[in-house]
């Protein structure tokens, strides 16, 4: 009997009707001869909701605490599931992260699961039940209540059908896929059948649905996850390890990938190696300009930075004259006057010139596997850029992505180029 | 340094105003050099629209699954109280039923506690900090959460404070102490300084506010507990051991009480024996008339209403005829009719004449330690009930109280009429 994990989002389990609608699917999944277990996320704005409560009471409320109040949107969420379940006669049980058996460290708020003994999920399956799991949650050695941070209930189904051997992870969500852009920018945006666990990291770190970490720990355990629907009936999309076909190297280990490889032109051959084009609003960028170059500058400035609790996107680091270097990063636009304050702290100490910074930046990537072994990747899309007249603040790279900072406002206007420019809507 | 329990019903914690109050007044009594350790309810009604949560799911939900669902209430509140005291400076630390060591049966809706291991509160104690526990909630060895039925949180409170040899318990609610009767009835009702635990039992049986495991639990213990206002700074009701005086004897083990005892006449002695009176809305009584009379009758009539879950509450059996008897039973207003079902099932089977129902009843009762060996004091009820024209439809008695059953529509009279015949205003 093949074991599947379903995990619901907010949407869908958003009100007493979408819970029994979930509940049918659930039980037609198991009635199909499946051994179903599944995550559930909190109603609708429930998280928020709680937030909202706790700042009332508090502008800054104690980690733990809070930790403690926002599981309980998910117990509420998982529940009210079973009880559906059970009142269309189904033997289904509900688990809490702590009776699910998912261990955390004690990172509040953004915990990660060191340990998960699915043994007693395990036993009520075997026993024909259908086990609905609180998302979101897990509880430390001490039996702290902990939340695994926004997104988290993929992480939990991840782990779950990880911890079971499942077959497959299938997330329901409001959108029924994957797409090469977001369809609301890019009108023939493309649902993509399959993805890879690298691209899908890439793409969900830049804008779209899933939990990166949950990505992670499903190419980890080589876990097939199947994105899509949970209101219509249509094919989703599979994220999974895709064998490299062709000339594309795969991007794992011992592949003969490199600075090297195959010569090949723009065009076609450049179009296939990228997957899709992803894009992200509300970034600020802080250049350190002509910074002494030595040893422990970078500690200097990103240490004081990760105690304030700032998370740093992308960090860019280039010699301007003999014995100076230029250092960027980027950060969530509402962390900006926090990470400034930091910055300015540091910047006299470490000699850097100026400290000013730009907001109201975006920034657009493309993502595909094969793309380090194209080299005409990255020149295909800086001249449709420079042709559609985006300029272009700060570039990254990944092995299997490009990033461009670029003014918030053209951020539309690059999606839309990059997807024509490599014909991302042709499959 | 002296251990207090305090315990904070769901209007005292009804929203974030309130809860800063109640934390202030938490605060103020840490401030004062005691150890401090607090139970709180889920904030005003949402056990109640958690219910309705449930019920918009299901008509029957499964116990097990509306005990995790109901148990998320006390958490909110006891996280955010928790946030509230941090807010002002204080060290405090939420604790689940789980967490606080709570283990009840498995008696999903109305578990019993059936281990408290309170080391982690006392370590929390020890450290100077307070401790702010989930009401209403423990987990069975399974790791299931239980809920303790309604007003299950002055349970959890009472037996904090036993399992932390606590001096007191104290219970702020939104009255403010015990009175000899309710004063929306009789205006000129008293608030007791004290009252013994058999005597609260019997109060809190028939309407008073604190639930009555929760007083058997501190009479057990010999946990003394206050209740008092959380919005006034007035003083409460202490329940606590209250030493024999004079000829009225002790109902407790070795006492040399009985049917006998010494003589008195009524009037001022006889109401001295009276602590207060209380009664009970939404009443109904089933009564079975001309039952042959023979063992296993009572058996087979009570035994399908506990299978159905029908809580039955007093019992009256009076032989009517030779080999016959009547038996009659009342049962909350609610029941009725799936009592009446269960009944008239099991009336033809033991050859019962009729099983008509009387519904709108009520009852009223007088309560008082010494009654039992101050034979006047029934003897005032019944005239003074009949001078004032209420029919008693069921007399019931216990040690320390005599309860009789009225038209709902008299209630209110009664209990008036009772408070003056035995003089309870005057202390």
């Amino acid at each position: 009997m093949a074991v599947l994990v379903q995990k619901y989002g907010g949407t869908s389990v958003g009100d007493a009707e979408k819970i029994r609608h979930v509940a049918e699917r659930i039980a037609a999944a198991h009635r199909a001869g499946n051994s179903i277990a599944v995550v559930v996320s909190a109603m609708g704005d429930t998280t928020d909701r709680l937030i909202d409560l706790a700042q009332s009471i508090s502008a800054t409320p104690d980690p733990r605490e809070l930790d403690l109040l926002l599981s309980t949107g998910e117990l509420v969420s998982c529940t009210l599931v079973t009880m559906a379940l059970r009142e269309i006669g189904e033997q289904a049980v509900s688990m809490s992260g702590a009776q699910a058996g998912i261990r955390t460290d004690t990172a509040h708020g953004s915990a990660s699961i060191v340990d998960f003994d699915a043994e007693r999920v395990q036993q009520a399956l075997d026993a024909g039940r259908i086990v609905i799991v609180a998302g979101f949650q897990g509880v430390t050695h001490e039996m702290d209540v902990t939340t695994l941070g926004r997104g988290g209930s993929d992480t939990t189904a991840v782990a779950l059908a990880a911890a079971l051997g499942a077959e497959r992870c299938e997330v329901y969500t409001d959108v029924d896929g994957i797409y090469t852009a977001d369809p609301r920018i890019v009108p023939d945006a493309r649902k993509l059948e399959e993805i890879g666990y690298e691209e899908m990291l890439e793409l969900a770190s830049y804008g779209a649905k899933m939990h990166p970490r949950s990505i992670e720990l499903a190419a980890w355990y080589n876990t097939p996850v199947l994105v899509a629907s949970s209101a219509r009936d249509v094919p989703g999309t599979l994220i999974h390890e895709i064998a490299p076909s062709g000339d594309g190297a795969p991007s794992g280990d011992g592949a003969p990938a490199g600075a090297g490889g195959p010569e090949e032109g723009a065009g076609m051959e450049v179009a296939n190696k990228v997957r899709g084009v992803t894009y992200e609003r509300g970034v600020a960028r802080i250049p350190l300009r002509a910074v002494p170059a030595r040893p422990g500058i970078a500690a200097a400035v990103f240490e004081p930075l990760a105690a304030s609790n700032i998370s740093v996107d992308t960090i860019v680091q280039n010699a301007s004259a003999e014995r100076l270097t230029d250092l960027s990063f980027t950060v969530d636009s509402s962390d900006l006057r926090a990470a400034l304050q930091v910055t300015e702290g540091v910047a006299g100490a470490i000699g850097a010139e100026e400290c000013v910074s730009h907001d109201n930046l975006g920034q657009v990537s493309i993502v595909g596997t094969g793309m380090q072994n194209a080299p005409g990747v990255a020149a295909v899309m800086f001249s449709a850029l420079a042709e559609a007249g985006v300029n272009i603040e700060m570039i990254t790279t990944s092995q299997i992505r490009i990033t461009c900072v670029v003014d918030e406002a053209q951020v539309n206007d690059a999606v839309r180029t990059l997807h024509a420019a490599f014909e991302l809507a042709e499959g």
